[in-house]
């Protein structure tokens, strides 16, 4: 396959994808071009057409095609709680369990010392500001909620953001210890987070 | 997620790939658009090359950019012997020993009766062809390695192939089976000691 420069070149960029070395680059190569060219072109698309169209919500940060995501944009959340989590698939398992009806902030990320991420790089001033904001010359958040994680990278980001926080005066709430230590929220049962929604402290 | 139409169709797309299932493809996704959206740029551009340039080396099957592959071009090579395999990976494995000199033919597939698949859909007339293919008024090729994998399907591949090519009066060969270089005989499968006693030299 050496000489095969477009071949070698698709095994490289599959390569990039989180999880996939190159054993499974190559399979994944193979399999699209012997069996599913039509599914190449079709995944070619999806890339470019997400690179061009997904942003960020001014607001809460998370993956939106608007400027504002449609979760901050509905009226009948109640706009004086924002939870905070670490990515759009930890909110997506909080919005199916039903019992929250707060607004959200998104880090898409999390501290992690120890790889070099401060924060900075999870933009950690975004969620300050966003709390600062005043409206009617008040704060319109009133409890933060910390949803991140349980993991040690997780406790840590919340430890950071409560201090913070803390330091300005506002309410901060971390769920209740119902979620096992060290697991992460996209893979625990809907039961579990909405009780420990519930018992949050 | 569920308002975010691209990229809900992007984790689609993703979902496509052999191995990749939705928590994988979320995770993809998420990875590209937050941190690599040129790896994401670059893996588009990638795919759409490979399937506009890649095809099937006329003679020999394997993917290639060029109507005959480097491979089937090499002057230096042994066009009497045709080593048949299952796909370029493996193709590639026996390159790398450097101790085979002669030509191939990329199945690009394998009997899998169980699954539907027969000798229609891994092209097997074409490689008949290939033999039965006169030079000068003679065969070319006048020995056939088998060289599928040792498995269910790949034994099956090979005897139906050697079925075949024996009704036609060609010498055919399989790889020796037999004990790993490097292993020890308590640590190796008793099937395949018995068959390492059987094809002993
Ligand atoms: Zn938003
Ligand atoms: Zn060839």
């Amino acid at each position: 396959m050496a000489e095969n420069h477009s071949l070698e070149l698709l095994v490289q960029a599959l390569r990039r994808l989180p999880g996939v070395g190159v054993k499974s680059a190559q399979r994944m190569a193979f399999h699209l071009l012997q069996h599913d060219r039509e599914g190449a072109l079709h995944l070619a698309q999806a890339l470019q057409h997400a690179c061009a169209e997904v942003k960020h919500c001014t607001l809460c940060h998370t993956f939106t095609e608007d400027e504002i995501c449609p979760t901050c944009r509905d009226v009948r959340r109640d706009r004086s709680q924002l939870c905070v989590v670490e990515n759009p698939a930890d909110q997506s398992a909080l919005e199916r369990t039903g019992a929250y009806k707060g607004l959200y902030f998104v880090l898409m990320g999390k501290l992690s010392p120890l790889d070099g991420v401060g924060p900075r790089d999870i933009g950690l001033q975004k969620l300050f500001d966003r709390i600062d904001t005043l409206v009617d010359g008040a704060r319109e958040v009133r409890e933060v909620i910390l949803a991140t994680n349980f993991t040690a990278e997780g406790e840590t980001t919340a430890h950071v953001i409560a201090q913070a926080l803390k330091a300005r005066g506002v309410n901060v709430t971390r769920l209740a210890r119902g979620v096992p230590v060290g697991s992460e929220l996209e893979y625990v049962d809907l039961g579990t987070i909405a009780h420990a929604l519930v018992d949050r402290r």
